[in-house]
């Protein structure tokens, strides 16, 4: 028996030391001083400034759509969680799907131009999986055609490209902190933002709008609509959720090393005999996920059976490919790519306290379905 | 020196047992059993059914209005904290401001009725201060005009009309329980459906329109993409979150009877010099907040800086009245009884551990400022 992935877990005394500052000032949420600490400490962990923690992961793709002030409609990537482009819908705008690359199973930006239309406002891409988009053809192209460029880069924490944060690429970038994540906060997630003055309104949209939140004086107040100058919701993370985020940030190069092990090992393992994702080749790993791809539907579901028999979990990710989905209305509109990747990809268990053991077995057992 | 407003804290040994459950099974959110015992118990305590848990009072009014499919403008109340207001336009929908009633506060629904257009979806009646409105003019209203009628009571935690809950009005209310309210989860709020069914879809919206997200089966999982029936966003309640609820819940009948003391101590000191909302007679108290109005704003100011002067937390609540906020375009059409109140109204201290005598010394103070 083993689980697909497993939320980290700090040990409970570090959790409550980190918790016992909110107990003690009773300040439980409102950009309290562990929300504070811990934007400090990512930004300084990650090498990026201007990062925003929001509520969770879903959030912060709807804080950035708002701020950017997207509208009629974004091209997206069809293979990926739904997230991504129901948050756009969520907020009037309707997702259209380009096709993604078939080595590199993300976003391609040549398929993306011939998506693009007079109504079109910003190019989401994610980089899946934590493999880097081609960022460079991104930027061209969203520069060439006056469009908002914003990462989904819930999958990429840690994630260098030629040794830089990934997450300083277009005009912001998205990631999530949700428990199944490497680096969680129970829920969150945050906003990057290129410019300064992007994140001083998104810090004021999170909270109402209300302008200052971090002047400490809305502590036990709540905000008062005087100070509003344009729109907002309420997506602040808690005390409670940023006490999360730093125990476990201090355990993170740890948890990191240890799935990147189990990443290297499975794909030593199989590399010989499935596809996976082509790497960015210059970009570091972090382990996120481990997917492998078959060859046919026929073969995926066979070694999904086989291994869920065993008590392995495992699962199609991410299935179905989103553009084949009813709720978007495009359902006649084909991603051949992503239709073939999402029907033929399989993610494998891999979080920390699994062992390169049970690397192995599930390898073994793959292969053995499969002969 | 006394605050505006101080969030109720439980024991942290008390917070610590419930939160136990969560480290112990690495359950951290995802309608875990800690959201599950709050709701059961909420439930129960509140007398309702269909008690839906969300991430904020916020998000709570953003699922209602997507669940009901509100669409073009919805009529609601100036008169109150900015969030009914701007989670409609968020959505894309015009907030359309009718006036209040100048005794009760609450949106009126005669003034309600002179700005229905054809383009109107929905009526956003406030329980302003927890004062129950004329839910059963808004009742005649709404089915009159085939209109969804969705209450905010945010600040009605706990109010009973002719002894049955405020919460089962409308074909939905929603309420917040942030930090600075009665009973609160740091952040959190939840929404009560009049019919199962729309309870049941809002379960699967809340996380992202996956179905069934109470099997247990994404406790480690994440949702797949394939049992995606409808839009979702991921409004979902943590296990950190709802153990500070079910700790608050322990306390709960000593924090509402202590605030109603104080509100009625208040009461008793300033009904004879100052006006208060006038309370539906069939209503209960919660002490939520302690509002006086003012004959002019002068009075208003003077005591509102000789109150602060003293260290005593005090303000102008709810100010300004919303419709006169540039961000919503409406600045030209005028709510005059909205406007008097907000320019008039001061809330007063009150919290949990006040005492009676610095209700008196908050009162002898006002007294003498205006005299």
């Amino acid at each position: 028996m083993l689980p697909f992935n497993k939320p980290y877990l700090p040990s409970f005394d570090k959790y409550k030391r980190y918790l016992k500052t909110a107990f003690e000032t009773a300040w439980l949420t409102n950009d309290g001083p562990l929300v504070k600490e811990l934007t400090y400490r990512l930004e300084s962990y990650l090498g990026t400034e201007n990062l925003l923690l929001v509520a969770n992961g879903t959030m912060a793709l709807q804080v950035a759509y708002k701020i950017f002030g997207l509208k009629c409609n974004a091209v997206t990537t069809p293979f990926t969680f739904i997230a991504t482009s129901s948050s756009l819908q969520w907020q009037g705008i309707t997702p259209v799907f380009a096709d993604v690359d078939p080595n590199s199973y993300n976003l391609n930006p040549a398929s993306v131009s011939m998506k693009l239309n007079a109504e079109t406002s910003a190019i989401v891409p994610v980089h899946v999986y934590g493999n880097p988009c081609d960022v460079d053809g991104f930027a061209v192209l969203a520069k060439k055609k006056n469009l908002k460029l914003i990462y989904d880069a819930s999958h990429a924490f840690g994630i260098k490209l030629k040794k830089q944060t990934i997450l300083s690429y277009g005009d912001a970038s998205t990631i999530s902190f949700h428990a199944t994540k490497l680096f969680h906060s129970v829920e969150g997630g945050a906003v990057i933002f290129k410019r300064t003055e992007d994140f001083i309104r998104a810090k004021s949209m999170i909270n109402f709008g209300i302008a200052d939140i971090s002047s400490g004086n809305n502590k036990h107040f709540g905000g008062q609509n005087p100070s509003i100058r344009e729109l907002g919701i309420n997506a602040k993370m808690s005390e409670f959720h940023a006490a999360m985020g730093l125990a476990i940030l201090d355990d993170i190069d740890l948890v990191l090393s240890h799935r990147i092990d189990l990443f290297i090992e499975y794909q030593n393992q199989l590399l010989n005999y499935f596809k996976f994702p082509l790497w960015h080749p210059e970009a570091s790993y972090n382990g996120s996920f481990i997917p492998i791809t078959f060859e046919t539907e026929v073969q995926t579901k066979l070694v999904l059976d086989g291994l869920a028999k065993k008590g392995i979990g495992v699962k199609r990710y991410f299935y179905p490919s989103l553009n084949t989905l009813d709720m978007f209305q495009q359902s006649s509109l084909s991603c051949p790519n992503s239709e073939y990747l999402a029907n033929n990809t399989l993610c494998l268990p891999l979080y920390w306290g699994m062992k390169k053991k049970d690397v192995l077995s599930v390898c073994n057992l793959i292969k053995k379905l499969i002969s």
